[in-house]
């Protein structure tokens, strides 16, 4: 076989430059063998390669809420739900990732809309998920047959190789944000993927105020004894926005008290964490709530790995890299590895309005831990 | 040194028996040849020493709260609290032990009490400890000078050496029980003790319904982003008796639905966990909350490793290998280790009485789960 | 921004097929709005982003010795080592992956050839490397300073962010492949990259016969008692071959005397691994050498993940997925994602000789084991 | 009941002191109750329950290893090995332990003596166990059907629930130490002891010079790859003295070079460890083997738990707490918890002659670690 039959070779030329050879006539000939037995050094390359730091494909990125929900409302009218395309999910395609549904070379996020009535198919893939609501309600996603509610403000995780489908109980159309660990499991070639039932039953369609991994999983420091041991992937399947808002309120009352718990001053944050292991939510996502005080500006931080943001409450204005933009509800927006992150919420503000700046997160943190690549740095 | 300077030594005899010497007057020799040498042979101990299975010193005994609280009162009228004694707390000594203030011979169990406007000094120790309250209130336990409240159902976890002082902050005396690993340090040698402050600052005696650590850690599934690892003993200092009420009234829910998160029918069971690492809430005491459903009896079960129960609510009968007690709120009782346990609730009781009987438990389980020593089994 | 700056776009059609909408102008016109705002729908993407299992882009593919082994050569006369090219390392390109220099996915392989008296400058990267020798002796390895041998059969793991350069002690050249993790992390993004010293001291250019690691960790089942802790990155800078060869030879020993310890009937394999933490050698790169005795065909398995496998001795017949290959001394060959592999021994060979095929392999797996990932599965 | 059934029960006194109430007829009366519900108050016995630093019963002391070999050859006259007492094995026990055989609270320690052509019928235990050698040779532990040698400076470990019986094939009897974990399972109740066969069959009384276990787990940094997780208690059944004497030359000579490596200067140590999980070689006892080079005083140090050690080689003097004795080979000495710990071997000795002091220690560190009891200080 001869490289002319590979996709996009790499054309070696003895180039002059640091630590490279010479260019003549031996050296060609030497680069047209490497070529023809699938080759390809080390020297001309290590600079791209590896570099003294990561250096993100990725860009940062802002995506309008108003505009995806525009274009989702339009595929709701236009483009069924069913076997097959299974999910009327449109996902961000970052500009630096050559078109592909990439957020971030590790993450999949996507705006996911199910009209009244409608149902999204039963299925399971190894793609590790979870929904977001930053806005409406009436959809039940339905996890083991476990119908879950969704709400302003509720995370919902959903592990690889659960089966799952989700039904809009109402009379309304709905959206939330999916995310997903697509991309790597795409690079790294580590997915299955199990079509289902095409109708979840009768049973699976009520609508309860509290699914029962909620019941059983959902209550502050207690664990059933008949589940001793860690699961992968969080048996509780929804994080309700009543605790999560507590949990931040907390916070930053403690630090007015003066006392421990934010992550700096203004700044509370919490993590979504597994019951079973107190670890992460998902095996290869992070995610988090992030409550930013009114006129507080956060310390620029960089971080190996990629986020993606959205705003659930309030405005201000968010830096990323080189790029800043005002931000306001249902905003997301992109932090590729390594580059700095600092937000700004407003200063002013009404006496009734909080003026908090309230940010969802997800990233790929969990891979750099387990992997000891994890690293942090503040930029200030 | 001649064995005889010895406190209690074992006096060898030549005796007859499987696999004993027969008895000669070299044997006779030989044998005072070990006492000589500070030794002792296996084959006359083995029995006593490596029983074919464990052989508990500890009996099943039952404590009556109200003999309990009748002392205890009467030591709050006689017994001062103070700097030296520490605390006002009275042991349950197992018959077995030797009258050692040992409940089984792992763990401590003692109601302390606290008169109107009294303090416990502060001090530290390795002993991990908890406090559980069946009924009263106005207490607060201040751990690392934060002060957390004291009510009816209210377990308190208190883990190795930090710092804690107690405060009645009201007109009437409260008692509670504690558990402490003491008998199991005290045999190991591993415990320090350290005396802190006479007496807690004013910002200590305020009487806050929730606790600091409550407001960081007490928020079901989420964890502050600034405290990421892994702590020893639960950062949580209180689980509210509404949480675990809830938790075991939906674990029945589910199961009369058809649902499983039950032990066994009728049988619900949460467990006190850490939420920094999901495990036992204390490195050598694990601790849960039984629910009976009226009218159910509890499937005989045995394990290594011994327990104290004491009845937070309703009445049954309970066996403890042989013995059978009747039993009601606040009494207290000892389950040896290999010894089985069941339990029944009444099965009569009035409509507006749940019928059930809530059994708070606390064992020695994680010591022998982290040496590989656990084992439980069914003896129905 | 509109989506044409973008490099390569995924241009949406309305196309027709299971699950898709009816191609109309107001689909275009809809289509035409996502790729505006940088969006991509699930729908149109799903078959290949979610595939019912792995599909690997990677292919099997196999490089013979004796043709990397004249190019390297000829490089040796032609390319300098020095800073900025840093190694003379050749590395195989997959003919699926577009020409860049990854054998899979996720793995880097590579010949490296040292000239005569040749150093090749101190660097470190996170990048986790190992070097394999499958012929040839002279070079020392210089990690932390520490001189390890390089010799026949000799596996040096090189855990990410280790100080390394490579010495040339004798008057010939020497060649040996090198594993990395490069393309993992160049997808993922969490490289760093770090120049040393141009130039070794002289003390660091001796040459011992064996590394003061090995002298630490190089005892079977002992550890340094001032060392208790995990290590990440295997402390042991060396498995030598004497060791590997004398542990493979024991389990065909074991499995001719019919007691257990073979993977299957003929078929040894010992995993190299971190002594500090008996886990594998490298945070995402598994190693492992196999034998498979004389006339032997191992069972076909496929697994999540890929491999690159190099014929330290021997010789035989490859199958991975569609391909087979005969190899023999110093042939690579990949194993794709998912793709079945089976090798078979020969059959004959003369009395002298084993007739055994020693292979040496290197893989993602922990990547997958570590996020709960991986899948194994017997093809027979 | 009352009191006056439990043996040796807690007179309670109503006595002055600090913290002490006021002796009057009531308190006595209120002590009398007590008695009778046995109830202990923490108040007057909180001085012995929670020292301020561990208070071990224990007492420092030495054991004659001649005194020990003369007895056990008596007892090789007199005693027979068989069913029921089951071992020829002669225990230490402590001057503080009121004669029971314990060497420490946690600990016991044994010397045990097989005469030639002898047996020691199978059974297996929940105690951990092992065996170490300090002279002498010819007896084949035989753990779960493998026949392993055991020689002078081998280390043995046995863990808990395997199958074990000794026999002797030669016609000279040999001694060695057990160590086990009998103390620590009987005071906390969770040992399990069970009969196997009376004879062993013939393939088990070959003489193998290697174990099958050693075959497959004894080569340094390699596992086998059929055998991939961690195992309770090590699958090495026999650590061999040329690997451990090998380590511990190894060590000085890097401390002598310069290099780190050894516990202090001149002092080596190693530990022995289980090679499928890199920790304590059994999961109650840690075991070492410490090597002090000729003319070397180590620093003093202590504790949480209790250490046992056997002197393997040369001579010196040992001091722990207040005690202090001249060494040498066989004899053992017992280190209480907290009791600091000093060693020096002697300074002189004739060229031909190392000098050095190998003193081989098995401890109950791995209990601390894993409840978060432990503590070490240097005390110097």
């Amino acid at each position: 076989m001869s490289i002319s039959n590979v996709t996009s070779p790499v054309q070696l030329r003895a180039e002059e430059g640091p630590g490279q050879p010479v260019p003549t006539p031996e050296l060609e000939e030497l680069y047209r063998g490497f070529e023809r037995e699938l080759l390809v050094p080390l020297w001309t390359e290590i600079g791209d390669l590896m570099p003294l730091h990561p250096q993100s494909k990725a860009r940062p990125h802002l995506w309008r809420w108003r505009h995806l929900l525009e274009l989702a409302d339009r595929a709701g009218q236009l483009v069924p739900v069913g076997r097959g395309g299974e999910r009327r999910a449109i996902a961000l395609a970052n500009p630096g990732l050559g078109g592909k549904p990439y957020a971030t070379p590790t993450l999949w996020a996507a705006i996911q809309y199910l009209m009244p009535g409608e149902d999204a198919p039963e299925h399971r893939h190894t793609q590790n998920a979870f929904r977001f609501v930053v806005e409406g309600e009436g959809v039940w996603t339905v996890v083991g047959r476990d119908p879950v509610p969704m709400n302003r403000g509720d995370f919902l995780p959903q592990a690889g190789w659960n089966w799952h489908a989700h039904h809009n109980a109402t009379d309304r159309p709905m959206a939330w944000i999916d995310g997903l660990d697509i991309p790597f499991q795409y690079a790294n070639e580590s997915q299955f993927f199990e079509f289902g039932r095409d109708a979840i039953s009768d049973a699976e369609k009520t609508t309860p105020q509290r699914s029962r991994s909620q019941r059983l999983w959902g209550h502050p420091g207690l664990r059933p004894v008949s589940q001793p041991g860690p699961r992968q992937g969080s048996p509780l399947l929804a994080y309700r926005w009543a605790d999560t808002d507590a949990a931040l309120t907390d916070q930053l009352e403690l630090d007015h008290e003066g006392f421990p718990g934010v992550v700096e001053p203004g700044h509370a944050a919490v993590r979504y964490t597994n019951p079973s292991d107190a670890g992460d939510v998902l095996p290869t996502i992070r995610t988090e709530m992030h409550r930013v005080a009114r006129g507080t500006q956060t310390t620029p931080t960089r971080e190996v790995g990629s986020s993606v943001y959205q705003v659930f409450d309030g405005s201000g204005v968010v830096s990323v890299g080189d790029s800043s933009w005002s931000v306001t509800r249902g905003d997301l927006f992109v932090v590729p590895s390594w580059h700095s992150l600092s937000v700004k919420s407003e200063a002013g503000g009404s006496d009734s309005d909080s003026g908090a700046l309230d940010l969802f997160r997800f990233s790929d943190a969990p891979v750099f831990e387990k992997l000891g690549l994890h690293r942090v740095e503040t930029t200030a």
